[in-house]
Formats: C-alpha cells, sequence, structure tokens
C-alpha cells in the first residue's frame, strides 16, 4: 500500500501535503539517504525493527543507538561520548527509520546539532554536564511547539500557520514550558512524530510487524521508539495513547497522573485533560527522565502542575508484595499473547516472592460511559475545523466521531455535569475497592499496584481495534500507568484455546479476529497502574516486575519460554 | 424586621418550615431559653457581638468560650478542661446565638454531649488527648452529613429528605468524610448553620451590626463565629462563600485550594469546585485545624484530596519579606473602612521591616468572564428543583439567577471549554506576573503572598452589595486565601474623602451607597492570598502579619489609631 493512493480529495491538499513531505526528506543529509532497494525491501519485510535497521548501520551509529539513556547520560557526563557524537547517530538512525516508516512529521537534526555543539562547549568549559539529560536525544508527538519547527498534528490545514492561525508570527517561534525543561536539563529534541494515521505522512505501520497498527494515537512515536531513531520519545494520552503504541511497538512507558508533566502550550483538549507521558527503553529510563523534568520545578512556570516534587518516601518495601492482578474486564478477553504474556508476569512475580490477588475492581462500564461523552461529549469541533481547514478526508480512525462527515452538536454543560458526577462516584466506588484490599493481603496494606492489559492485542490490525477501556479507565480515574514489554507473539503458541467461551457479544467479535499468524511477532505488553499522583511508587513497583521477569527468565522454568 | 413578615407563598412550604423551627428549639434546654425581653432588646440593639451576649453568660461559660482552640486543646489535653466542661459552655452559647440570630438551622447538642463524654472516658483511661483537636466544639455550614442530623441546606423541600429524594434511609444516615475526620481528630460537632438569607430561618443579621449582612453564602456560620458559639467553624466556598463571611463577621478564615480538604459526601457543586474552608479567631486556630486534618491523610478516602501533607518546608523565610499590595482593583474602589484597614496593614508590615510593593496583576475583568459562566453557566438547575420541590419563593439573593421565577438553559460544552481555556490563560498570565515580581522585590524572590480587600465592604448593606471579584477570581486561579480582620467601621473617620474620584461607574454606584452611619461598626477586614497550593506557606505569612500587626497597635503610632 504505497502513500498516495488511498488520498481521495482536492488536488490542493494534497500539494501542500507533498510539498511538506520534501522540505522534510530535504533535511536528511544526502549520505543519509537510503537507497531505493531497501526502501522497498522493507516494504515487504515484516519487521524492520532490530535486524533490518540494524543491519543498515555503521558501528558507532548501532554501538551508540544501542545504548539506554542512563547509559548515555553516564557517557556524556564523564565525556567519554560527546552530544554531537550522540545527537549525530541518532539523527542518522532517525532518518533511517523515517524513510522506511514515514514517521517524522518534523526533522530537527540542523537545530539538534547546534544545540550539541553548544553542549559540547559547556562540557569542554566546565568539565560537568549541564544537567541530568546531558546530550540525550529524543522526538516528541507533534503535539508541542519547538522553535525553529513547525506544529501542525498532521493536520494539513495547519502547515504554514500557527494552530491553523495565519498572521500570528508564532509560528516556529513558539517553545512549549515541557521544551524549555527538556532543553535546560541537556536533552535535544531531534524530531515531531505524527499521530498514527494522518494525510501528510500516510500510515505509521509496526516496525515489529508491518501488517499491524503501532496504535493511537502517539503512534509515530511508538515506531521512532522501536526503532530506536531516539533514545526517548514523549507522547500525549487521553484515553491510552501513549500506553497503546507503547505496547503495540515494544517499549515502555509512563503516563502519569495530570498536573506531574507540564503540558503548558502544547495543542490538546482540556476537558479530558492531555497528559504527556514518557516512552523509552526501561524503567531507569521512565524513572531519569520524570525525575529530571520534576527537579526543573514546572510548577514555578505552568500554574497547572502540582507543586509536588519527586518523593522518594512513597515507597515503603521492595519485597514480599502484593498486586492486583487483572486477566480480562470481563468484557473483552486478551489475544492469546497477551493472556501469555500475563501468565509470564504472574509466574515471575509469585516466583520472585510476591503474591496477586485476582483484580475485582467496580465494573468498567462505569468508566466507558464516562470516558466517552467528556472526552468527545464537545464533538470534537477543533479537530473537525482542523480538517476542514485543507479539506483534507477524515481519517478512517476519526470517522465515527463525524457521521456523514458532519459536527455532531455538543452536550450541554448540565449533561456534562451529570458525567462529572458519574465520575466522582466511579472514581470514589474504585478507590474504595482499592483501598478494601488491605483485608486480602499477607501484608495488610492496600495492594501496591494492579497488572492488567494494556489493550487485548499485541499490536493490532488496522480496523480491528474493538476495545479500548483497559487504558481509558485510567484517565476516567486519573491514575498512572507503565507499559512494560513481555514477549512477542508466537503463532506456534498463541493459539486461541479450544474451550474459549466469549464474555459477551463483543468478546467474541474480538476473538474472531485474532489470527496467530498475522499476528505473529507482535509485541505482547502488560501495565502497571498505580493511583493518582503515585508516579513514584510505580516507578518501583515496574522494576519490581522487571527484575522478577529478569530473574524468571534466567529460570528452569523461564528458559523453556524464551521471551 | 420579623420573620413571618416577609415570606410570601402557599401555608404548606411554611408549615414545614415552622415545624423544623420548632423541632429546633425544642433541641434546646429549657433552662437555655432566653426571656422574651432579651431577645425583643436585641432586635433594637445595634450589636449583640461581644458585651451584649457576654452579658447574658454565667462565668464558666465566659471563660470558657472565650478561648481560643490552642488554648482549648491545651487545657482538655493536660485535662485541666473536660470535653463535656466545653462542649456545655459552648452549646449554651449557640443556644443563645441561635435564638438572638437565627443561626442553628439543625442542633447536635445532645450528639455533642454524647460524644464529649466518651472523649472524657477516653481521656481517663488513656491520660492522653484522643487527638489534635480533643473535645473542641466546631459548627459547619449546612452542606455537610452528620449522622443523627438532617441536611437541608436550607432549601424547605430537602426537610425529611436526603439531598430532595425520599426513601433513600440515607437521610440522618451519611458522614462527610471531613466529619469521620473531625470526629477522629476529637472535634466535636454542635450544630449547622444556615446559607445567608433562607426561607426556614430568615435573614442572618451581622451581629456587629444589625443593619448590615452577614455575607454569603456562609453567612449563617459567619454569625456563629462572631458571636463565638462555637470553637471554629466549617465553610464553604466558590467564589468567596468562606471569606466574605468571615470578614463581614471580623473573624479569620483559610480558603484553601481545591483538593487540600475533603468535600467528599457533601453537597455542593462540581464544575467549580465547591472547597470547603475554616473560620476562626486566630491564624493559631486555622493552622491548628488545617494541619490536623491533613494528619487524617484523607488522600487514603477521598481520592480528591491530593496526596500532599503539611509541608513545613514551604516557609523559607519570615523576616524582611515582599508583599503584593493591592489598594483597590480598578472596578470598584472599596469602602472607606477597608481602604483604612489596608493602611493600617501596610504601615505595621514597613514597621515591621517588610516591603509592600503595588500589586498590578492582569485586569480582573479576565476572571469576572470566566467566574460566571464557570460558576452558574449550567443554569443552576439543583437549585432551582431543591426550591421548586416545595414551593418557597426564591430569595433575593439569588433571583438574578432565574428571570422571572424561570430556569435558563445550560450553555453548551463547547462554549463551556472557551471559558476552560480562556480559564488557562488567564491563570497563566497570572501566574507570569507573580513570579516576574522577583525583578521588584529587595530579596530576588518573588512576592511571598498578596495583601487585598475581601470585598469593598466592612460588612454590606443587605441589596448593597454589587461586587465580588475580590474574591472570586481567587477561585478562578484556585488561589488560597486567609482573611484577617483588621479594624471596624468608624462614622467618624471613615467618610469619603471630599476628591474622591470614581474608577467606573459601578464605583461611583458603590461608593453612593456607603453610610458612614449606617455601618458604623462593622467589622473592616483584609485577606492575604498566596498561590495554589501554598496553604502552609500562607499561614506562616498571615502569622507575619498579625505579628506586625501585634507590634504596630503597641506603637506611638498605632495607639493612635485604636483598632
Amino acid at each position: 500500500m504505497t502513500y498516495d493512493s488511498f488520498l481521495p480529495g482536492n488536488q490542493s491538499w494534497k500539494e501542500i501535503a507533498s510539498e511538506k513531505r520534501f522540505r522534510n526528506m530535504d533535511k536528511i543529509p544526502r549520505n543519509w539517504i537510503l537507497p531505493e532497494s531497501v526502501v522497498k525491501k522493507s516494504q515487504t519485510t515484516r519487521s524492520i525493527a532490530g535486524h533490518f535497521i540494524e543491519d543498515l548501520l555503521d558501528e558507532e551509529t548501532l554501538s551508540i543507538t544501542k545504548l539506554d539513556v542512563p547509559d548515555i547520560v553516564e557517557r556524556t557526563s564523564n565525556g567519554s561520548l560527546t552530544a554531537v557524537q550522540v545527537v549525530t547517530t541518532y539523527s542518522k538512525r532517525a532518518a533511517y527509520a523515517h524513510q522506511l516508516s514515514n514517521i517524522l512529521l518534523e526533522i530537527a537534526f540542523d537545530i539538534a546539532l547546534e544545540r550539541a555543539k553548544e553542549l559540547d562547549e559547556y562540557f569542554k568549559k566546565n568539565q560537568k554536564p549541564i544537567g541530568p539529560l546531558h546530550g540525550v536525544p529524543l522526538t516528541l508527538k507533534d503535539q508541542f511547539h519547538i522553535k525553529g519547527l513547525e506544529t501542525s498534528m498532521a493536520f494539513v490545514g495547519w502547515i504554514g500557520t500557527f494552530e491553523g492561525k495565519k498572521g500570528t508570527r508564532k509560528e516556529k517561534n513558539t517553545e512549549s514550558e515541557l521544551i524549555r525543561e527538556l532543553y535546560s536539563l541537556g536533552a535535544i529534541p531531534i524530531g515531531k512524530a505524527p499521530e498514527t494515521n494522518n494525510n501528510i505522512l500516510g500510515y505509521a505501520w509496526n516496525p515489529h510487524n508491518q501488517l499491524l497498527s503501532t496504535g493511537g494515537s502517539s503512534g509515530g512515536e511508538g515506531a521512532m521508539q522501536a526503532l530506536r531513531g531516539s533514545a526517548f520519545g514523549i507522547g500525549t494520552d487521553i484515553g491510552g495513547s501513549v500506553s497503546m503504541p507503547a505496547s503495540f511497538n515494544g517499549v515502555f512507558s509512563l503516563k502519569p497522573s495530570f498536573g506531574r508533566i507540564s503540558f503548558k502550550d502544547g495543542t490538546g483538549q482540556m476537558i479530558m485533560p492531555t497528559v504527556a507521558g514518557i516512552m523509552g527503553h526501561s524503567v531507569s529510563t521512565l524513572r531519569l527522565v520524570f525525575k529530571a523534568l520534576l527537579s526543573t520545578e514546572p510548577w514555578l512556570y505552568d500554574p497547572y502542575v502540582l507543586q509536588v516534587p519527586f518523593r522518594d518516601y512513597l515507597v515503603e518495601e521492595t519485597s514480599n508484595l502484593s498486586f492486583g492482578f487483572l486477566k480480562d474486564d470481563a468484557i473483552v478477553t486478551p489475544h492469546p499473547p497477551i493472556s501469555r504474556a500475563l501468565d509470564i508476569v504472574e509466574k515471575a512475580m509469585l516466583a520472585a516472592g510476591h503474591e496477586t490477588i485476582p483484580w475485582e475492581p467496580p465494573s468498567v462500564n462505569g468508566s466507558i460511559a464516562i470516558h466517552g461523552p467528556i472526552a468527545r461529549g464537545d464533538g470534537c469541533p477543533d479537530v473537525y475545523e482542523a480538517i476542514k481547514l485543507s479539506g483534507e478526508p477524515i481519517v478512517p480512525e476519526i470517522r465515527h466521531l463525524f457521521p456523514n462527515g458532519n459536527l455532531q452538536p455538543p452536550m450541554s454543560l448540565v449533561d456534562y455535569e451529570k458525567v462529572v458526577v458519574h465520575m466522582k462516584s466511579y472514581r470514589q466506588r474504585y478507590h474504595d475497592y482499592w483501598s478494601s484490599t488491605a483485608s486480602k493481603t499477607s501484608s495488610g496494606r492496600p495492594v501496591e499496584a494492579i497488572i492488567l492489559p494494556v489493550s487485548p492485542y499485541a499490536a493490532v490490525l488496522p480496523g480491528k481495534f474493538f476495545h479500548s477501556p483497559y487504558t481509558s479507565f485510567i484517565n476516567v480515574l486519573d491514575y498512572t500507568t507503565i507499559v512494560i514489554p513481555i514477549t512477542f507473539a508466537d503463532k506456534k503458541i498463541d493459539v486461541v484455546p479450544a474451550d474459549f467461551m466469549p464474555l459477551t457479544d463483543k468478546d467474541r467479535l474480538n476473538m474472531e479476529t485474532y489470527d496467530a499468524e498475522m499476528y505473529d511477532g507482535a509485541p505482547a505488553s502488560i501495565q502497571i497502574v498505580a493511583r493518582k499522583m503515585e508516579e513514584e511508587k510505580l516507578l518501583a513497583m515496574a522494576q519490581v516486575v522487571v527484575d522478577a521477569l529478569k530473574k524468571y527468565w534466567q529460570s528452569e522454568e523461564g528458559k523453556r519460554h524464551p521471551s
């Protein structure tokens, strides 16, 4: 499937989009342009993550871009790697990733290199790093403003404008608070990634299995992480848009509660508040970046960030812990790879001396009835207007929001208030249930966190995504979640059990779409969830899970079930 | 003006209201019933606070009810006073206050006495207090549920129901989270106070000057504090409903940001979130109660309370501080007593070595355009329905919400979102202005807090209240504020300057309603405001102001301007 083949509509928006694509390609140095043969080969190769992209890299690029963020920082902080080396190698890999997957809406290699030189000069002069992320290259979903770059959110109508408006002189001249913080910490943005499906770059296919989706909506960023085109990424989330792409692309992510990471001068909605989340290759990376961001005291600059520093004291114990464990949400059973991933985690946790208790919270139907009206009860006029600006077609993923292409009337404030009252009640019931588990754990404390699917899918076939409440309930509760990649779908073992009994009609439909052959090789992840504002504790608990898994894979049993 | 004379409408709701009044009076012990002559005399006496009510009290009652909360706790914690003594004397004084001012919608003397006996037994057995508020009697605005008491919010239609609903069996059988916390700390509710004007008890006149209002909406609680019928009070606030009554009644108050004090299972709106605040007779009391509430870890029980304990570390310095100082909001000049109160505070602060810088924030018009739509953009159907239940008339204070007695249509969610976006921008601009003051202070830090009027009035003539943005902007920003009583209106010195130039038409109108004779004796207060979630710091800054004032009154200059 090529990009142009599925783009209907008039020439005008197509031209604008096409020009942007060319402008982008122009920003890639000539010696980083891949031969057409390689690009063609990639289109017929199922997995382009791992070996495929790595085989294209020179030794230095490969060795540096294999490093995790703490390792990069260690080297840039002791002078054994320069920021220029790191930024250059990552930019090269990101350029390759973009040519293979169309996942850079904005390219900042030149700006990044200038900043890297500054950092190297700083290091030379001061013999110390500028901050805890000295020289670390990152990419972001295109909802943040960076000076020198355009922000389009992949709307064709936003190209050449500031958030759809012309003549404000703010375009390419605005900096989101989070970007300011990242720069001050030494991190260096090298590009911005698109929504999963869009009319500028086309569909972001899953690098681990190009038959599948990268997940919405931070899918471009998810693919960039899968291809290791940057050391870590920033996505945004109102119902799972960080967690699902992380999960589908086999990387870690942290979606905090609202008010921990700044979204000042980002582009996104306020009613179901947009939350920025971090994607990366380890819990250590998530912790390092999250802690570094809080060290900048973002509440001094953004009144929506809570004045709450990083709190180590939230972590009381790290051994003999109790976790809630949810195998399904009583509506849709996860596909076999996810159920197996959950089994692996449970075995690993039990083997490491922790206990799991069945998680039986208030019905997720309660959260479904809340999330939709709050996230989309306005009819999404902002999205509609942005699309109408250029006349581009509405991508299939959001067509249901605009029946027959029409904007729906918003709900009234009275109806909205009723939903808010329901939300209050749902939050209370969930909270009370969580607290009540103190009577079931051997510690006598409520469970430390819950372990559950991120979605029913190890990635997903486009058009076959039926169920998002495994993540959207977390936004309804304003809880915090970390995605942990566990294994990969394996057509030989991940088959629907002969005695599978669907929980609901939706479950039957969902399981019918499972195809062991098609899903083979897709990343299978789980998530670990803690209550509101418990990010510091959740990071520690995620590390507990990772440590248990590591031990498990080294055990006799684990060796029989390779990841 | 007697109660019945201004109540139109049919007999039925009048009967229901009347029965409730009688049931209430029945809960007052016979020997606490005041002679009719005293009640009559009180109606023709301007001030019934202070001497008037104190002259009616026996020596024990007077001496105990003069104590401030820290002094009560000291005595109940070392055994020199019993909880029964404290509760009995305060109940007696509250009974007097009610007979003079009609400010108890619910009377809990019997329940309180039982609890006091339990506490005394606990003390006897354990030789220590049950908590940091052992035996301290309080009253609350009737938006909290207490077991054994009705909750009517002064709606006739709610009498005999649970929030307007019959047959739920929840009436008199529900406990708000805040009440549970207060009980656990040793505090003892002795009654609940009404909205300022209501069809059950009538108008709550100001005990310091019965020509004037107690201020809305926690006016009943404000009057109770003015008459010292309880040791501290709890009110609720969406736009100044704690601060204004505290100010008009000459007592201290703390309105925190949303998410510090629980409002779980209270009755109030969520869109402009209802915030519970504390009223009392000193900053020490506010601090003690606030810190005690946080010590119960309310976030374990209410997911809307932030997991943020009491933080002493927010206070960096207490000497040579810089404060923003706002004399008027460029729309309405405060009446002369308030301007004089501000002058006193400024002189005291300067004399104590602090500095004041003129406060020139973003126009308050910005907050006015936000507060109304958010607080009342739904058309207030809850209030309307509660009133319609009984057919009681709409009190004048809220008639403007229902033109010709009709419910107005709510705004749409899209329009509401636009207001939320404006609010985000306003919060940012205010925050940035605050931060920018670092360049103007001698400390190099932004101002610690701002000092400004609570309203243009030292209390207010009913029907002559024109301007609330001095407090409502605080809710728009979700900032925190403490009211500090400074002095009393004095007809001899508080006159409109001959050269008064109105800032606006509203200012002219407002100043024309000032009448030195009518306002004489009304409490004149100021407020001190800190940013979101800075309650701990604000409490310390309020103490700085109080200490400066104390020193000032003892100085030569202060002695010439008696409070």
